[in-house]
């Protein structure tokens, strides 16, 4: 599905990818609670290339939502 | 799964929570439509701890996006 | 679901709507990746009147998201 | 889904709804059994505006079918 | 979920059932569909006690619906 | 799953069908709504031959199920 | 589907079942968790009939589940 | 799935497998209800090799689970 | 679905389906893993009319697919 | 999910996407139905790009499997 | 969902949690299925804090479950 | 589900699996795609035991379907 606007240079190729399953969390915004996931799993992986957001949560308290909470799928090029 | 930065206070015990199921709407954005809910919600419940998003949908007028909906479900403690 | 505060004018008669599947996409939001493919049909499309979002997606380059993207169903009325 | 010919009425505002789950059943017909569970619900709930339905079931008995049986979502509106 | 008016004789012991698939069809509606199929099984099947509905289909001919068609799951109690 | 009683004149060929989504609706009784959705795509749509029903709905007036709504899936065949 | 062995004396009417949602926590087993679910929720509600289990968890600390989590449908009568 | 130690003997050919949906009940406990519908499919049926839960219910009475109800699917292989 | 150039013979009547569930696996192909179930099937069961694919799996050795594996849907007409 | 090796040329725009569903049939294999079907689409839709499968399928006559079917979802760009 | 009684130390951040997905299995009962894959997992996980059970199975050996299994999703916390 | 000829000698005892989740391509065939994406696997997780096909894709230029894509589940055997 996202075809569109795939970065060039990993489309050369038969690559196989691997998909992982992460949470990630914002005090902002589902947005940034996304980009964090991704920042934080960016330290150790290396070729991500695409998300997909399994659930979308958060906490609430007194009457706010305090934290909006995403499950993502990452996929990720594996190098041979 | 929305284990992460839950407040203190409600961890203590073993409560029983209950999960309901409203919609919320806003003109400005997904995150505005659930906080609104949550705002309507808090009038008569309390306890509310955490929502998880089930559906996010909208209406369209004259080709713009006019109403941000969704429907969540809320889940909140069972006070003794 | 989304019959809080529909547009008065297509609620009077017993039209028959058809549900279309589109992506959209956007640099900057999910909002905006909706509002983008909502835009783009209605180039083609008249009397659109609702979307739900079926899925939520997005590309990652250099460990930041660089493309949010959506696919919607968008519910239009069928002209007599 | 649910856009096509609400009554005008509820459409000006900004409410939020309230979605409960019921069953329903009849001797005669699908749409009666659903009609049933609405009509019990009326008793004690003001402002339902919709309903879907999540399961159609029902009972046999000497291979004829004695009972028809729904399982509904209501929407209601949360009153100010 | 169809504990409602279930016949009293048949809910006195620990009875094992089997739920097998059937498909009907009826040109009236999607009741008599339902009772053709459970009319058709009860020629072989014994002790039938309820039927939930997996699907609802039909065939069109000149714009008219021609045939209604469900696909029904059926349990039944296994005799000791 | 549609296989009972299709008419015989277009199962002779190898034809690609096309799948639409559509709602209808009526004040009398679910199997009208399908049959309103089927009859209004008739004016444009040529060689439909079968539909599914995805969802079953209605909306709510002073207790009363005042509307019976189906979302369709119909299948009509690609002239060559 | 839970037919089998339901008490008698709620059969012989056509009542309606209103379904809720409710979690349940043990530290010794899963239907310790059911049952205190059901426990807490018999102080307010009568004539509870049945449950189905929706999702089934729990936490881990140090290597050990600590607690066994259960999400629960409860069904009961809606008293005329 | 359930590869881990499956029985020796029935691992040696291209063996055809059915699958079958049977209920069980206990007013012990979720596996003895499993073991149950398990006991009584075996007076019919050889052959069984493996079993899935597919829904875990059961019944409620004066605020005591007094009945464990499970959905199985059960497969066997058949003989040549 | 499986409208597409259905043998003419069975279509004449209002026939009542049985759908069960089978498994089916070859060394070779898919195509070949349904074959072999379709095959083995009609030793006991005639008048076979569909099948839909219900899983699609395998056994892994040493890096290599050693075998196909499906799970099949399978229907066929009750003879009166 | 389909990120590797897109054609470069439709990588560099926002494209808006349609996606529309579709069956196809082969006598031969799995992969031709899925040929079958993105042929014939092409002789009225250009830029189509990917496709996923929805449901596989097939007909049964004398114990042979006579015709695989399946159901896509194309996507397409939409040409500005 | 799992909220109810989390270890406190682990709630003071923002932590990212990865999910993975393991069997277990156990020939005495299904809570010990998932508290040996647990165990097995600790070996090299640290900071593992919550499971959910995604299918529940079992093997059968003349007529009794001889091994309970689960496939789980176990979350993690990544530490900086 | 996939007993039928597992290679013995990993059925001797009680192994947690992992599942993974990867994607394969081929430009021949689905089987293809899937035993690219295994053989690549292979170069780094030892015991692999089977996989299940998650989601079938592939891209289309040119009116033709030019890559087949695949997304796995593979379990594998944890080591001691």
């Amino acid at each position: 599905m996202n075809l569109f606007r795939v970065p060039r240079e990993f489309l050369m190729g038969d690559n196989i990818y691997k998909l992982i399953e992460l949470t990630g969390t914002s005090s902002t915004s589902l947005e940034d609670a996304i980009q964090n996931a991704v920042t934080r799993a960016s330290k150790t992986i290396r070729q991500m290339r695409w998300f997909e957001v399994i659930e979308t949560r958060g906490t609430i308290q007194d009457g706010q939502v305090t934290q909006w909470q995403v499950i993502l799928k990452i996929g990720f090029a594996l190098e041979d």
